[in-house]
């Protein structure tokens, strides 16, 4: 490919919407502009490889806010803000003075004064996460109406409680690479599956994600779990109206085996139920301690009985030829190396670790494409500008 | 206004001591100095919302020593350092070997080999935190002349025990704008007054930093708090020194009805007893755990019997005109919001959110003009090259 | 010293084999190797002085990772990145998910999608620390020829259980400035000797890196400890060989007044027992926290019995016209400042501070040497292009 083919799928499309906006959720953007941000990554990436620095900032700062551990959306931020030339300047909240009573809108606007861009990950409670993400950008915008701030810094959603773009569409990247082109992805199977795993309460972000966002692939997309594992019904009802829109399918099942049977791509992974995360954040809410220990121990009982949950090479002898393309986020609980019983058998986490390591090698194009369209008024003017530059990365 | 106006300002000062000089206190610098860092804290702000860069360091560390948890002050450093092209590089003591006897000379020798700025803010104890910036100058004067250093890095009060530059000095200018001019303040009368929190020990920096600031434009300075509660002699000897020198007046009171009384602008915040934080940095010395306990205790009973120092809607309305501009270091404590009864009603916090805001927007670029003229022997000059230079900061 | 003088010295030697590559111990690498880095070192610190920018990166990261606390090397590694281009970005382990079961394979991959160097420490436990940094070598270069990673970080060992080769580097081109050129080392006597501290475990990495190193420039190296004491015994053979190969001298005693008589140079210091931490780690690796804490106990009254092992000013009295330079890593245990009795008295450490903080100076430039060198291949080139560039660290 040469920058000429990205640019010239770029040009085709309108995205102008993305400019001076944030992203929460794919389900808001336009297929145009979703696909906007594949190009750009795929440029980006292409400069890079090239040794052509895409640096369109000489100063400002990448914030970003981690609610909950992370490393490799941490890292992969930090690489985005730096290849386009932002300084993250991380917001501890311990360090802050967040807890002595300072409002979100008013720290929102304290540490913005210099800041073109947000990242937050905010994950950890049901009908927390997107709602603080969307204050945090209203609040910004009113600085920035206000005269408060001299620009507006925009928001990327590193993963909330609804959904996790920068995962999804990397994930997505990868299968278009791995397929060669998006068009292929068209009627290919993909089981988005519980898998049982001995930790308790991870985030449902992931496969609602995934669900909400490889329905417009029109593919044929399946969410398998056990009863009473259910994600949120809102986007059930994207992934289904996805499909229609799209061409493709949404199915569930309550069986991996069924989900698994003939699938192109799998994508089994634990998550705790939608119910028991709003019961634990209705808990929290009432600072009821000892009742979220009792819950999590039953949750990690419920788990239990669905230990039969997992990518084992049986179950991978279901898929198309045996061969299904295995996915994950990571960090997986690969059984018998980070936990006695986990989501997946050693021998096919290994056999696919290289394609694991390119699909989470996308983030950091697709945080980096994010920021570019939503700060930069003509994409592909200025990608042009820059691949003309030729400006070396490391110089030679 | 035109980048010309600002340069004219600066073309007629003299300020050449702040020329690879350290900043501690507002009253050891010359009033041509100050005014020197409102034009060139104005021409950076200018220059950034014309998207001109003034990147002056290709490579260098800003660093930052916080012994208090902070996010303004902390991300108005950030930002400054990584506007004028630094990268900060915070001094976590905590990972530091500083508690394994490390001496502060040697410290501050060994984070300095490619330092150009240290930003500090150490206020928690009276007579430690400007005695312990003092001394990081003298020990990196001295490695910068034994030949250690290969250049001296420069101090910047982030907060000591006795003034607080970077916040009063963004607080002036944005009074200065408010007022439209300087010359405006003159006559103009502000009450800093106390006011009650339900927290302990909140510094003296602020009060402290504006009598003895705000004295300097010829204003009617007044400083009201109830008995015992009195601030540093010192300051208030600054205080009353500058306003005979230049044209204003400097009193003090023991009724905030009296302070707000037709004032144009109003400052009303908590802070501790001077006396008491001398006690308590006394019983810290001592290791004496328990009776600072006891000490907070007790002075936490003394602050409730004052709870009616609070800025409300009837003392606002004894203001000029009632409609007197209320200002604050943030974050406030708000009646009703961050705790039950505090600094300020909510209606009275809300009514001014914006032109506080503001006033906190001031402060990265009051630091960046601290280190500009540190930094850069002939500013003027230097200005007038970065403004025809036009390079910039986020390219379009 | 012209620019040209480091040029002349670096065109003479073979170092291509730096290129690409990681620098873990001193011992794998060539006389040249190490002679070219002292070169670009200083020809490196002679662009800084001459406000000369050696920015090689236009962006890139440059990950640390430190599992000890640390002041100067973090410092360090962290100015020689940002004087090159690149940012610095901590992987702090306990903010990511390295606890939940992530292999070093897979975070070694994570951190790197655009990281150029990984920096590491990791001194703790024997036979642990340079393990783990090949490790993470390895992973990457597999990272790199999957096609997972865009480059190929190249790792600088920060300390390890084995060698501390930015500072034994630093401490040589210490000595060599001091001593007025590499040729006259030959034949100087060197006493590396343990010293009493109160302080348990510290890592034996600066003695085996010192008499690793010194060895190699024809020096009288003289290893000086309590019975039991003892280094790693491969690194006791590499400086035999090294001292029969490159005509020096190794020579081990029990007394430190054999070790300080007629020596041109000091280097008292205190460590921990290699069969001790051995026993350490692995009553660590069986968690047997009450059995550490015995052998700590143990290790520390058996330290108490050579109390005596203190470089006082008696000791100095018996070196080389009572003159030996004294050298130290920092921070030193002084007795009466940071302990009771501890490695050094008072007098002579600050008699020595001047040149023993110039010591320390020479690591950022070491580091960036190292790094320099791994990633352009064509030092001489592009050091004379830079140079030729003029391109201002802090414009004027």
């Amino acid at each position: 490919m040469s920058i000429n083919e990205y640019l010239e799928k770029l040009q085709g499309l309108d995205y102008k919407n993305l400019y001076q906006n944030d992203f929460f959720l794919t389900w808001d953007k336009t297929q145009d502009e979703i696909f906007a941000i594949f190009a750009v990554a795929d440029a980006l990436r292409y400069l890079r490889e090239n040794n052509i620095s895409p640096k369109i900032f000489d100063s400002g700062l990448g914030i970003s806010i981690f609610r909950d551990n992370s490393t490799r959306t941490r890292f992969s931020f930090a690489s985005a803000c730096n290849f386009l030339g932002l300084e993250v300047q991380d917001l501890d909240e311990q360090k802050s003075q967040i807890a002595h009573g300072e409002t979100v809108k008013e720290t929102a606007n304290m540490i913005s004064f210099m800041a073109d861009v947000i990242g937050i990950r905010d994950d950890m409670y049901i009908g927390k996460g997107h709602t603080y993400q969307v204050n945090v950008a209203r609040y910004v915008e009113e600085g920035y109406k206000d005269g408060v701030l001299t620009q507006r810094p925009t928001i990327v959603n590193l993963q909330c409680d609804i959904d996790h773009p920068t995962q999804t569409l990397a994930d997505a990247l990868h299968l278009i690479h791995e397929f060669g082109g998006v068009e292929n992805l068209k009627g290919k199977k993909i089981a988005m599956t519980w898998a049982y795993s001995p930790s308790y309460g991870k985030p449902l972000s992931v496969p609602q994600g995934v669900i909400g966002l490889m329905t417009r692939f029109g593919m044929d997309v399946v969410l398998a779990h056990p009863e009473g594992y259910e994600v949120m019904s809102e986007v059930e009802e994207v992934a289904k109206e996805n499909a229609k829109k799209y061409g493709g399918k949404f199915t569930k099942t309550n069986s991996m085996e069924e989900a698994f049977k003939d699938a192109d791509i799998v994508y089994p992974k634990s998550w705790a139920p939608f119910a028991a995360m709003e019961q634990r954040t209705d808990l929290f809410g009432q600072g009821k301690t000892k009742e979220i220990e009792e819950l999590e121990r039953e949750l990690l009982k419920q788990n239990e009985e669905h230990m039969d949950w997992a990518c084992t090479e049986e179950m991978m002898k279901l898929t198309k030829n045996g061969k299904a393309l295995y996915m994950h986020c990571l960090p997986a609980d690969i059984t018998g190396v980070s936990c006695r019983r986990g989501e997946v058998d050693e021998s096919v986490f290994d056999r696919y670790r290289i394609p694991l390591y390119k699909e989470a090698s996308y983030k950091p194009y697709i945080i980096a494409a994010m920021i570019f369209l939503q700060k930069v008024e003509n994409p592909v003017d200025m990608l042009r500008k820059l691949y003309d530059r030729k400006q070396p990365r490391l110089l030679r």
